[in-house]
C-alpha cells in the first residue's frame, strides 16, 4: 500500500486514518492541535479526550468510535490507499496555499488531513497542472457540449480536468476528458468507495483507472449536502483555476469559485445565453466581478498560464485588405465604385477632402492594388 | 418651419446648413473655427477662403459648391428640420460631453455641427432619457429576440431607444420599442430622407412618424462605410449608456461602444453562446473590461441609472427555508431523513457535532417546523 513512509509508517497512517475519520471536515482546531504536536500525538491525545476544548468539540463525538487500523484494512480491501502529508505523492503545491488561508483565519479553507484515493494515480502528479471544471447538473445540451469541449481540449493541451463527478456539468468535463485520453480527476464528497450519483459508476471507474478519484472522507462516509461544500473547496483548491461553465443564481459552482478566488486562483465562467436560468449564474458572477469571461480553452489556457503554467496561444484578428490605410485614403476607397469613373474633382467634393490629398492617396490605393486609373476617372479594386 | 431663433434666424439657419456640408464630419478644425467666431461669420470667412490652413483642409473641397439656403429649401420639401445649437431643441445635455472630449484633443467626438430632423420630434425631448441598442446586421435569431424585448421593455420604462435603423439587431431594437408605442429614434449615417438600408423604409418612416430619424448629413448625403463608423460616436453620445446586442470581433458596434466609454457612459454588453460568431464581439467587450455583461432591462436600467437616470428595481434572490440555519444545526438538517428515526446520539457520530450541540440544533429545527421528534427518534420536515 503505502511504501514511503518511514519505519513507524503504519503507525502515522493509523493516526492520520484516525484523525481523517475523528472530526467532520473541515475541522479547523484538530487542524491546528495535529501540526502542533504531530499526526501520532494528535491522535492519541484525542483518544484520552486531554485536548483543548476547540478540538474537543470537533472530536468528542467520534473519538471513540473510530479506529484507524480498522478504516485502513477497509480500505485496502477497496483499493483504496490513503495519501497523507508525509507522503511524496501528496500535493503540496495545493495544500500549501490552503494552509497559507488558515493562517488568516480563513477557517473553511483548511486543508485535508488526508486523501482517501482510489486508482494508481499520484495526486502529487495528477494534480501538477489542472483546471478545475464545474458546473450545474440540471445542465442544457449547450452547456454539456462545452463541458465535453473543454474537458477534451484541456486534456489534448495536457492540463488534468478536476470536478465533482455529478451529472451535468461536471460529467461531461470528466467524459470529455478521457474522450481525449487525457487525465482527469474526481473529488468526491463521500467515501472514494462509493459511486455517487450511482448512475455515473462507470464513470467514475473509468476516472479512477485513468486518472484520481479521491475524497478527505474515508470510506463508508455517506454523501450530504453540507459534504459538497466542504468538498467544493477541495476543488478549487487542488486547481489552478476554475471554470464555471452553467449554474443557477445559488449553486455549489459559485461556492467553488468563491474559494478558488479566496485562494488567488483565476475564476472563470462560460457565458450563454440571458434566457437560459443554466447561465444566471455565471452571468451573475461575470457581472459582478468575480469571474472572468472564458469563450473557450484559450481563453482558460491564457488565465491560467498567468500562474505560469500552460503558456497561452497567440490569437488572430482578422485582417482586411484596407487595414493599413489612412482616413482619408479610406474614405477615397469607400467613394470609389467597382463599376463606375470618378474624377478627383468628384472624389474631392463627395469625401470633403482636399484635390491634392485625393491625388496622393489614389496613387497610395493604386499601389496597393486597391483602385485602377483609366482615361474616363479611377474605380475601386479589392475589397 | 424654425421658429426659435430670432430676428436673424434665417441667415443663422442658413449659416448652419452651410456649414453642416461645408466639411465631411467630424470636422475639429471647422468646430473650433465656429466656436471662436460665431457661424455667420465663420461660414462667410470660409466662402472667401479667409480661414486658418487645418479649416482650409477641411473646407476647400466643397466651399464654392454648398449653398446653405439651396439645402434648407431642399430640407423642407421633403419635411425635414435643421435643428441647431442656437435652438431650444438642441439636446445640449448631450453635445456638452462631446464638447468637453473635443477639447481634451479627442478630435473623433466632435459635436455635430446641426442635427437635420426628419419628424416633428424635440431631439432634446426625444433624447432627455436614452439608451443606445446596437449590433450586427448578421444577427441571430437569439440576437434580434433579445435586442426587440430590450427595446421593447426600454420604452416600456419610458427611455427612449436609439440606435442606426440598420438590418438586424438595430432594426429589431427599434421595432420592439415601436411595438411598446415607446419613443425610438434613429441616427442616420446619410441624409435624413434616405430610407437606408432601403428594405427598411416602412420601418425608418414609422420611427420618424413617433420618434426621430436625424443625421449630421445635409440631404443628399449618400451612405458611405465611413460615415458609419462617424454616425456611431453620435448613437453613443446621444444616449445614457450603450448595449451592445450581438456583434462579430471588429465591428461598428465595438467602435460605438468605444466611444460611449470615452464620453463616459455606460458600455454594455449582452453574453450569448460561446458557439455564436455573434456574440463573440459582446463577449470580447466583456472579457477586455470594456463593457459590463447584462441580461436584460433590468441590468440595463441599473447601470444607466448610477448616471442618476431611472431608479433600478429591486433584484430577488431566492429564498431556502433553511437559509437562516448556522452551519451546525444545516448539518444537522442534513443528517435528518424524512421517513427514518435518528437518536441524538446517531446524529452526533454522523455530523461529528458534540450531541449537546445535536440536542439544541434538533430544538431550534423543530421550531421552525424543519425537524420533528417521536419516540422512536428525530425525523425531517419541509426542504
Amino acid at each position: 500500500m503505502n511504501t514511503a513512509t518511514g519505519s513507524n509508517g503504519h503507525e502515522l497512517l493509523c493516526a492520520r486514518a484516525y484523525l481523517s475519520a475523528v472530526a467532520e471536515p473541515p475541522a479547523p482546531a484538530l487542524h491546528g492541535f495535529i501540526a502542533g504536536c504531530g499526526a501520532e500525538t494528535a491522535a492519541e491525545r484525542i483518544r484520552r479526550g486531554d485536548v483543548p476544548t476547540a478540538v474537543a468539540d470537533e472530536t468528542d463525538a467520534r473519538r471513540a468510535h473510530v479506529c484507524g487500523a480498522e478504516l485502513l484494512d477497509r480500505a485496502h480491501r477497496l483499493g483504496i490507499r490513503l495519501v497523507t502529508p508525509e507522503d511524496p505523492d501528496w500535493p503540496d503545491h495545493r495544500t500549501a496555499t490552503m494552509e497559507g488561508a488558515t493562517e488568516v483565519g480563513l477557517s473553511g479553507l483548511v486543508a485535508p488531513i488526508a486523501l482517501w484515493c482510489r486508482g494508481t494515480g499520484s495526486p502529487a502528479a495528477v494534480l501538477r497542472g489542472a483546471v478545475a471544471v464545474v458546473g450545474t447538473r440540471a445542465a442544457s445540451g449547450y452547456g454539456e457540449a462545452c463541458a465535453a469541449e473543454l474537458g477534451h481540449e484541456l486534456a489534448r493541451s495536457g492540463v488534468t480536468v478536476v470536478s465533482g463527478a455529478a451529472y451535468g456539468i461536471d460529467g461531461a468535463a470528466h467524459r470529455g476528458a478521457l474522450a481525449a485520453d487525457g487525465t482527469t480527476s474526481a473529488v468526491l464528497a463521500c467515501g472514494p468507495e462509493i459511486d455517487y450519483p450511482a448512475g455515473h459508476a462507470r464513470l467514475i471507474a473509468r476516472i479512477a483507472e485513468n486518472g484520481l478519484v479521491c475524497s478527505e472522507y474515508p470510506p463508508g462516509t455517506p454523501p450530504r449536502k453540507h459534504r459538497f461544500l466542504v468538498r467544493n473547496r477541495l476543488i478549487a483548491a487542488m486547481s489552478d483555476g476554475t471554470v464555471v461553465v452553467e449554474a443557477g443564481i445559488r449553486s455549489g459552482a459559485s461556492n467553488t469559485a468563491a474559494t478558488a478566488d479566496t485562494l488567488g486562483r483565476p475564476v472563470m465562467a462560460l457565458p450563454g445565453p440571458v434566457t437560459s436560468v443554466s447561465s444566471a449564474g455565471c452571468h451573475e458572477l461575470i457581472r459582478s466581478g468575480k469571474a472572468v469571461l472564458v469563450t473557450g480553452t484559450e481563453d482558460v489556457l491564457e488565465a491560467v498560464a498567468e500562474l505560469g503554467s500552460v503558456p497561452a496561444t497567440g490569437r488572430e484578428v482578422p485582417r482586411r485588405r484596407t487595414d493599413g490605410l489612412d482616413g482619408a485614403s479610406k474614405r477615397v476607397h469607400d467613394s470609389l465604385r467597382p463599376r463606375a469613373y470618378r474624377t478627383v474633382e468628384q472624389l474631392a467634393h463627395e469625401t470633403g477632402i482636399p484635390w491634392k490629398t485625393v491625388l496622393s492617396c489614389l496613387s497610395a490605393l493604386e499601389m496597393s492594388g486597391l483602385a485602377s486609373c483609366a482615361d474616363r476617372g479611377w474605380t475601386r479594386c479589392g475589397q
